[in-house]
């Protein structure tokens, strides 16, 4: 190593080195490589390769000119020359124009090193919503480069000894175990690479797989498990970039629409338990197989998987048999983080993957709410968060930094188009968007997978149904229109000044589209999601009551059915409580979100459990406020609902001056009283 | 808790408790329970329900008396009197005599307890062997009897979760990690025993099984994995003792009779290691199923495997490729400890079962001689012992606590029987002793399983071979008597003198006995014997060529073969370097212990792979010195051999005044020169 302008013992003669953005700066002798003195300083660096040049991960751009922050003056010639290595990465265009490998260019005067983002190992996934945070990847497994030195005779050291010194001399890891697959296949994969090979390590503890020569990437899978559809997301560990998404229906419906059913499945029949297991697994499993496939993967190649799912899914997934959370005291086998191989839950991806399941928080609000709160943080936020992931039971989250409350409401599942008369899951060609002119009484309608409205020139699809957000929009549009009344009654007596309401037995029904089918909205309709979001308010309430609030700084909705709905509408329904319409969001499927971000960072998954069981849970079913919250909270819309800002905000167009206009409005101060069913 | 006598503050005041035979000390407030004391005071002092009187594992005996040696007045009324539980195990006799339950029985004054060997977690197994330490237990995994807390509406924590927590209060243990299955047996197994269970947990941190109530006892197996034969030790791991041994023959022996043959089956055939694999694997659940059997025990009671094998062994249990150990360099997949799954090596003792496979020290030194380094822990002594364990290869240990050096001698199987006229394994009726008179040049024999001489009235085997430490005897014996020359030859001429000398073509044979079968020593079997014992010496010369000394203190000789013959006619031969006779010992199956000892001390286990990792591989393969040493060594006895100390060492009657003694003694000096086949 050239020692050129070091003066021996004069450490101040050496030169400095500043790295950024990181600002880290020290002084190195004349001839350290640039990675050297990353690693020394603890520059956030990437390298696979461990330094040999290869990896191309540790690219640096040296700035040129007078650094006077820095006080130092840089130029490209206080590096030493391009070496071959870097004049090769050059011609293949990995290395970029104007920047240096600095495992291969040392220092020999003062510089400034500019380490991009994509040199980062660290790097951040900017989320675009701006109510969440920045996700920092630090994947558990992580691929290492090594040369190992081939068999020797004088030093019999075993391959998997003479690896994990290569392991510790390129990437200072100390590798203590190693999983046996891996072991058996030490000795063909060290031949076939002439004893040049790819470590995966995982946890910087355990070697987990292994390829022959030079490779640079490797993937995982986060998997949200509800009770209606599973989603998988296969990502690069390293980027944090999604390269599949799919999804499909849970085949444990077959044996029970909803999750209580499935509960009294498994309690009714022997195997039942197992038979719900083997389906969600053998589903998942080929979810898995097709994911990697639409993203060109090996399946041996994705070696981490993460999971959310509600306390049901998650006992089933695992094997654990679910009765007890059919009754009170609703015990979960475990509610903590659980990491096994991904093979033991069926996942055919290879010996080397491993799965974590998120933490559940109660025995009604599982590892789906848990993977929302990794989502959302609340608790890095001083104001206060109520977090609403509906599903068949609505789980809830209220706090903020300094404390976390949950609990769950049962909500039933007519949020999700269940059990309504024209109800249908979301899907392509279902109706999800109402509106009602408050004149004429006549509907306008857009079906999912289409952008124009019924009433559009050229319109053609015949909907098949209506989507939980689809009803909830409806009945919030029909009592703008003053079709419902506060009390939820459809005014029988409109009968007269439109076709569309219509008599059905003692009660009227309207309906959206005549013909077949015909889509309408009946008076149990009605009932049914004044019932659902009654149960969801009154949960949110009973959260509020505890920490001893009033109003919530932010709502976020989170779940399939939290991104569906317009969230104006679900303010105006009364199912959410008080709060700024603009602070009323959606998270989407936060519950994915957060088993994708416990997926590409291993200190959040330490970070999630330690704050899991820091929360406190409320439970609706022994709180007698419970019923007098959700009695108060049945009438459209809540009478707390704060209309005047409410209806300004709704994308309707101004209401018309006509006397139908005026009568909502009187309608809607009636609505201020307390109603009851 | 009483606090009688007890001045605020004045900690002097407090009632003063001595531990014996430890001598730990120390003031306690009065009310103090005895295990508590003991506890905080690191007495080893056992318990296995956490303190509920229930185990009795906690006994001790308050002497009576003055104690001028601690300077203490004890009596048993300085403990608080019998509790009701303690009443009802001196009923049951669980209790002994004059003994209390420390977790019971409270501090009232200064006193003096005794915990005897029956109540310290680590009490050692007395080994008889004088050259054999005693070994400590301190077993993996131990049962911890809890009483936890039912599930709990307003506390929602998962059964597990309650489990750790009653564990750390009991026990002091932090369990970080929970086997699945587990998991999945938590709630069936709390219910079924009331919130009361016995939980296993291993290396005090992960839960790997749970039973209903309380339970007290846990097993393990040792496994020594031969080329030849299998052999099995179901121990209780708290007390160490062996409750069943049994053994079989490696079925791998239809692949091939010895390592080489394996090996090259290995390479020959797609599957053969494989097959192999299953076979070894087979036959090891099956003996592992018929131990628990025979010792009464569920196998799913056995929760603990240690195994030694040599390198082949090893690497074809695990299911790792055998044929790179075919060849120079003799690569290993791995050298190191090994830990997994006992289902991973196909053992059906139930998932909670975990195996250790010791370390390899090197591509021909395996596991089965790291056994024997652990059982005689050479490492621990200054002496410098020769360990040589005698299998189809000899591996050789030689050193002490300053340096230990290891190789592997080519000897063949010839020790085993195999390749020999009559030779045959060890077995019942197989002759393992001979002696011949000088004079008449008749033999006598003993056979395997007969106390008796083939010369004593009323003996009637029809012996059907002989085996290889008889052998090894037949020729030291023919050698005394003159019929075998320094040289190795059988001396034609004494034909004329004893039918039992019998021309063999262009050689002689020596016929121990007449009839059908034959038993007879062939020219050809002599020299195998000769090949054998002179890569043995060679080997350990070649040890101590490295080691630079002339000399070793001890010789231990171990293995089937080892603990058969007798190591007065070992010296005689000269299979191993000089040696006190007193000090050539037999160590038995010293693999066999090694393995047990590695079931019975996790720290004992850290300790060997330190060890193995110390000591120096010697490659015979490659020392030009080994060719030297073995030509050296084929004659009989070895030039060096203290002839005259060892003629008086053998229980021979002494040499008869007849011609034929003193031809023998001019022999012998004549062995003093240098012979070569």
């Amino acid at each position: 190593m050239p020692a050129a302008g070091r003066v021996a013992g004069a450490v101040a003669d050496e030169p400095l080195v500043v790295f950024t953005p990181s600002g880290r700066r020290g002084r190195f002798p004349a001839g350290t490589p640039l990675l050297a003195a990353a690693r020394r300083l603890g520059v956030d660096l990437d390298s696979v390769c461990g330094g040999r040049g290869i990896c191309t991960r540790c690219q640096v751009r040296v700035s040129e000119g007078e650094f006077a922050k820095h006080g130092i003056v840089s130029a490209e010639d206080h590096l030493t020359g391009l070496s071959d290595r870097e004049r090769r990465q050059l011609a293949t265009r990995r290395l970029k124009e104007g920047h240096r490998l600095s495992c291969q260019a040392r220092i020999a005067g003062d510089l400034v090193a500019d380490v991009p983002e994509t040199s980062q190992v660290h790097r951040q996934i900017v989320r675009k919503r701006a109510a969440a945070r920045n996700i920092r990847i630090d994947p558990l497994v992580r691929p290492m480069y090594v040369e190992v030195p081939p068999p020797d005779l004088a030093h019999p050291a075993g391959h998997l000894r003479r690896l994990k010194e290569s392991l510790r001399q390129g990437f200072g890891v100390r590798v203590t175990e190693a999983d046996l697959h891996a072991v058996r296949k030490l000795h063909s994969t060290l031949e076939a690479g002439g004893y040049r090979a790819t470590a995966f390590v995982r946890d910087r503890r355990r070697l987990v797989d292994l390829r022959p020569g030079f490779r640079d990437r490797v993937f995982g899978l986060a998997v949200d498990v509800g009770s209606t559809t599973l989603a998988v997301h296969l990502c690069d560990l390293l980027s944090g970039e999604v390269l599949a998404s799919l999804g499909r229906m849970n085949p444990q419906i077959r044996f029970g629409e909803d999750l209580m059913s499935r509960v009294s499945f498994a309690m009714m029949n022997e195997d039942g338990a197992a038979e719900m297991t083997q389906a969600v697994r053998e589903a998942l499993n080929e979810l898995a197989v097709e994911a990697a496939a639409a993203a060109g993967v090996e399946p041996a190649d994705v070696l981490e998987v993460a999971i959310a799912g509600n306390p049901v899914m998650h006992h089933l997934l695992l094997g654990l048999d679910p009765a007890p959370l059919g009754f009170a005291p609703f015990a979960l086998a475990t509610d903590e983080g659980t990491e096994l191989a991904a093979a033991d839950i069926g996942l055919g991806l290879g010996p080397a993957a491993r799965a974590y399941v998120l933490p559940c928080i109660a025995g009604h609000v599982g590892a789906d709410a848990a993977g929302v709160v990794l989502s959302e943080m609340p608790y890095r936020k001083k104001e206060i968060t109520l977090i609403v992931d509906v599903g068949t039971n609505a789980e809830l989250v209220l706090g903020n930094a300094e404390r976390l409350l949950a609990a769950s409401s049962p909500t039933g599942p007519a949020f999700e188009g269940a059990q309504l008369s024209c109800g249908q899951r979301a899907a392509p060609g279902v109706i999800e968007r109402v509106r009602i002119d408050p004149v004429t009484l006549e509907p306008r309608y857009r079906v999912i997978g289409d952008e124009r409205w019924s009433d559009e020139p050229g319109w053609d699809p015949a909907p098949s149904g209506i989507c939980g957000s689809g009803i909830v929009e409806a009945i919030a549009e029909l009592f703008l229109a003053g079709i419902v009344h506060p009390d939820g009654a459809i005014d029988g007596s409109l009968a007269q000044r439109s076709a569309r309401v219509v008599p059905d037995g003692r009660t009227f029904t309207y309906v959206i589209r005549a013909g077949e089918p015909e889509i309408a909205i009946t008076q149990n309709d009605v009932r049914q999601i004044q019932l659902a979001k009654a149960a969801l308010y009154a949960g949110a309430r009973l959260l509020m009551d505890r920490m001893g609030i009033d109003a919530v700084d932010r709502v976020t909705l989170a779940g399939a059915f939290g991104s569906q709905i317009d969230p104006k509408y679900a303010l105006l329904l009364g199912m959410v409580p008080d709060c700024e319409p603009g602070r009323v969001t959606s998270a989407g499927n936060a519950a994915g979100t957060g088993a994708r971000i416990a997926l590409l960072n291993r200190r959040l998954r330490r970070e999630l459990e330690r704050r899991v069981r820091g929360i406190e849970k409320v439970e609706t079913a022994v709180e007698p406020r419970f019923q007098e919250h959700f009695v108060d909270a049945m009438a459209i819309p809540h009478r707390s609902a704060p209309y005047a800002k409410l209806r300004a905000a709704v994308d309707l167009p101004p209401p018309p001056p006509a006397p139908a206009g005026r009568a909502t409005r009187r309608r809607r101060s009636g609505g201020g009283a307390r109603h009851s069913r």
